[in-house]
């Protein structure tokens, strides 16, 4: 017995409980307007990190969100941290939450912790608390030692203190918020019994509802297990118009997104989530994708998204965690087509696609330029012989190892140089075409010349620059030569740039080799990338640099208010 | 009107077509058992790929699926491309297809295709044909410029051909399959209509049934939406007992796995998908979370996923394309907890799970040991400054980057001494804390010296090594000095060593400065990781391999029938 349960051996699971019976509509409904959308990035997402969210990191989060368009933004847990703490009181200090934005924070159902949350809090316009215990048998049983009426208790003594506590900070307005933690494994009868007693102490209203959140704490079941779970709960909640009922999904089972998809069939009316998913274990659900499922079927998500990039780059430099190529919506791969019938049915689609019709492109499920991006049509070049590709060709007789985000942009300039030749290119012809498409190093802009300086992990660069053949001098400091020479730009000129992503590499081995650099950027909102050689690598990074943007193709302005 | 249809606006997009109303009944079933598997690795999957596999990759990737058990897999286009051909002859003609094992091949319904296909399963013992045309309105008005009732003929006419070019051929049992493309989008009476007519010219029965397969080729509503369209299918085709009902899905909303998952509820009885869901654009559904979904409800998978380390292995390296680390199941941080109340709930339920009772662990799904994983707790060491912690001051003091892997593993090493202490530990204890925990270069496993000789891509390795103080040679090759290494150790020795995940970096700037390596290794089926420090690069890697392999503590045998 005991050897068969070691090792990989499903008999040791049970499956996930049934609801019990009840008459169930959602299949029946369609979603057709956006929920009410809450972020988590500071608080779930934040805490699931190996190296925690810094004070600026946090900061840049902030703004992204606010800037987006979350109106709920759950900022931390302020009586289990101090920089989520001192963090809450710069937000509300430094004046730094808009009208129409609420923080929230999460506590545990204990006195102390909500004693010191409402100090983190206090001066708020505006706020909603949200408390909670785990309800959960594997909780109840294996972790409290506690029988169903104790664990109730515990969450109607966290209501009451939550009351009283709020009751001596009237200045600001609350909302208060309650999670059965780990719903997604308690008998929903006893969820309902436990939510329905903390709402007979807050004695929330219609005009005053409280929010009750139905975590998929660990995500045990199919979507529409879920979907039963929270239809038969809004069903037997008794004052069900008084609750705002969230749902927070993760993503054990890979479903973090389609269970609350489905939660909204079943009567959810908000859905707390973070932006690529980030969050414990696999992961919260990502509001990028629920956000973008909804827009693709013709509903106002509610969320700005016209900018992925910017997501992108802020996520993965808070939480250090890349984004996967397949991402949906927005990763590097997805809207590109590799395979011939493909691309000629989206050509074709795309030829007969009319201005004031909806969008019907075969394998298109949307027009990759509502995000900044394109459509891009690979074709593979000797693909036959596996080995004789076009990346092969350029490592095999130049060094050069071309990041897949460059890859997918040369192919198509690669096939198209194929065609007019109507033969196959030599690895210096493919040569020549990526050097001439990528670099552009010499104007507009120009570098003409650098100083570096390091001092205590920033870098200060001078650098000096010929910008329409006017020379001038920019000062910038950051991360790294690059991070330096970004800065710089930015302040000189009215254009927002950022780095996507960057690779480079010495051609060739020795001391007095040649570095090639390569860099995907953002310029003015769209995706551009460029490329540089030089033997000196940090003049490679900061021509790439310099290519992207004068690849761009957009108006080099100088920033009025910046220059001297 | 036509400025806001650019840019960011829903108003482009109309709803997915709703399904007839019918009488829906899978809400209220339950899977209980595995479907079966059809693995599409390396048709969809490959021909997604920036550059294609090589022959030894697929053959790779081929050895890979029969081993964890698919029964079905699909090998490619073989009408379409040489290299996919002479794959399907070489499996033919040095018979590497398991009895058990039948092959797959796809083509378009088109007559020289079709030959084709056939001369390229001349003397196959079982494959199954699988025909397609795209039936969606999309294709059908903006593709195709075709009626329905033409479309429908070429399936019709696809169907033939392939019935009668199987008649010459009777030597091989003929499986035959039809996928009406973009069934997700096309209307699903339309749909039945077209598969009932192939139905009519193959004439299936229940004892040898076609397969059906339903792709969401693009996938364009939710979950419940594409059940509906496949149980509406399963309830309105004739003769539904003479066909196997299969999907294949697709995740361009982030739903594949749970659209198969509702879709078998639907009456589907198999499931087409890739390892890790590589595939066109956001990828197919991954059989691996599928599978391993119905593994933790007590279900036997029919898929031995005991070692996805060796999963990730063979599909990174066949695909290019990384693993995220938070993938369902399988991802590098999904058994890691960092919250404080999630590693004491865990503790406490780890302590009274039994041996002869199912799993009751909070925030585990399963015991991370089934997959030869281990539960990883993280306690952040001086997190409360943000910029204080273990791998800040590692790098900061030492020029150490610690890869993430590394950090996860050092982190509760380095928790478990400051609570020892009770107190904080400086940069040197932390130091000293990373070399005595990873580095164990001196034995049982040595390497006394190297002579490497680099000829035409391929790395010939000479290694000096003692083994429990027995000096002997050995000799490998491979990609660079590691994969030849590791070649010789898997030559030299009774064991399976594989490398996961790589990382070098120099310590500091300079000639003569040291470097660090890091490796993340399979070694006999569970995970470990080993470092060294060297001035000589080659060296830090090979030794870096050697503290990993000595870390493992498992038996280190000669393997006899190798060594001369």
């Amino acid at each position: 017995m005991c050897a068969a349960r070691s090792g990989f051996n499903h008999k040791k699971y049970a499956p996930v409980e049934p609801v019990p019976t009840f008459t169930r509509t959602w299949p029946d409904q369609v979603v057709t307007e956006a929920p009410l959308w809450a972020s988590v990035d500071l608080r779930d997402g934040n805490q699931a990190l190996l190296e925690p969210m810094t004070v600026e990191q946090k900061k840049q989060m902030w703004a992204l969100l606010v800037k987006i368009g979350l109106k709920e933004i759950e900022i931390g847990f302020p009586s289990a941290s101090q920089l989520d703490f001192d963090f809450t009181r710069w937000l509300i200090e430094e004046d730094q939450v808009p009208e129409d934005v609420t923080i929230q924070v999460l506590v545990q159902a204990r006195e102390h912790l909500i004693e010191r949350t409402f100090e983190a809090l206090k001066g708020a316009r505006r706020a909603v608390l949200h408390v909670y215990n785990s309800t959960s048998r594997v909780q109840r049983e294996r972790v409290f030692d506690l029988d169903r009426e104790s664990i109730a208790q515990i969450a109607e003594q966290g209501a009451r203190w939550v009351q009283s506590y709020a009751a001596r900070y009237p200045e600001t307005e609350w909302v208060f918020q309650y999670s059965p933690e780990s719903f997604s494994s308690t008998e929903v009868d006893y969820a309902v019994e436990v939510c329905q007693r903390v709402m007979d102490i807050w004695q929330p209203t219609p005009e005053n509802p409280c929010i009750l959140n139905l975590p998929t704490t660990v995500e045990v079941g199919p979507p529409n297990h879920f979907a039963d779970q929270v239809e038969y709960f809004c069903q037997h909640l008794p004052n069900r118009e008084s609750a705002i009922i969230s749902v927070h999904t993760h993503n054990d089972r890979g479903g973090a997104a389609a269970s609350a998809e489905l939660a909204l069939l079943a009567g959810a009316d908000r859905v707390e989530g973070t932006l690529l998913g980030n969050g414990e274990r696999t992961g919260n659900m990502d509001l990028v994708t629920l956000a973008m499922n909804l827009y693709s079927q013709g509903i106002d998500p509610k969320l700005d998204l016209s900018n992925p990039d910017e997501i992108i780059q802020v996520c993965t430099e808070c939480t250090q965690l890349p984004i996967h190529p397949r991402h949906p919506w927005i990763g590097e791969l997805v809207y590109t087509a590799f395979s011939g019938s493909h691309q000629d049915a989206i050509r074709k689609s795309l030829r007969r696609q009319g201005d004031d019709e909806p969008w019907q492109v075969a394998y298109l499920p949307i027009d990759p330029r509502d995000l900044g991006r394109d459509y891009q049509a690979v074709i593979r070049v000797n693909s036959q012989s596996g080995k004789g590709g076009m990346s092969f060709l350029l490592e095999r007789d130049f060094g050069i190892q071309l990041p897949r985000w460059m890859q997918l942009e040369l192919a198509p300039v690669v096939q198209a140089a194929s065609e007019g030749i109507a033969g196959e290119l030599d690895s210096q012809s493919i040569y020549e075409l990526l050097v001439g498409h990528f670099i552009r190093a010499n104007g507009p802009l120009k570098l003409e010349g650098y100083r570096l300086d390091h001092t205590d992990g920033a870098e200060q660069l001078h650098a000096r620059v010929q910008l329409e053949e006017e020379a001038l001098s920019w000062e910038g400091e950051g991360k790294g030569a690059m991070g330096a020479f970004l800065n710089a730009i930015n302040r000189a000129l009215a254009l927002d740039v950022a780095v996507i992503d960057y690779a480079e590499h010495a051609m060739g081995e020795g001391t007095d080799v040649a570095a090639a650099a390569y860099v995907q950027m953002n310029v003015g909102g769209h995706r551009v990338t460029g490329m540089a050689v030089d033997t000196d690598t940090v003049s490679a990074s900061l021509k790439a640099l310099v290519s992207a943007i004068n690849r761009a193709e957009v108006a080099l302005v100088v920033n009025q208010t910046t220059q001297a």
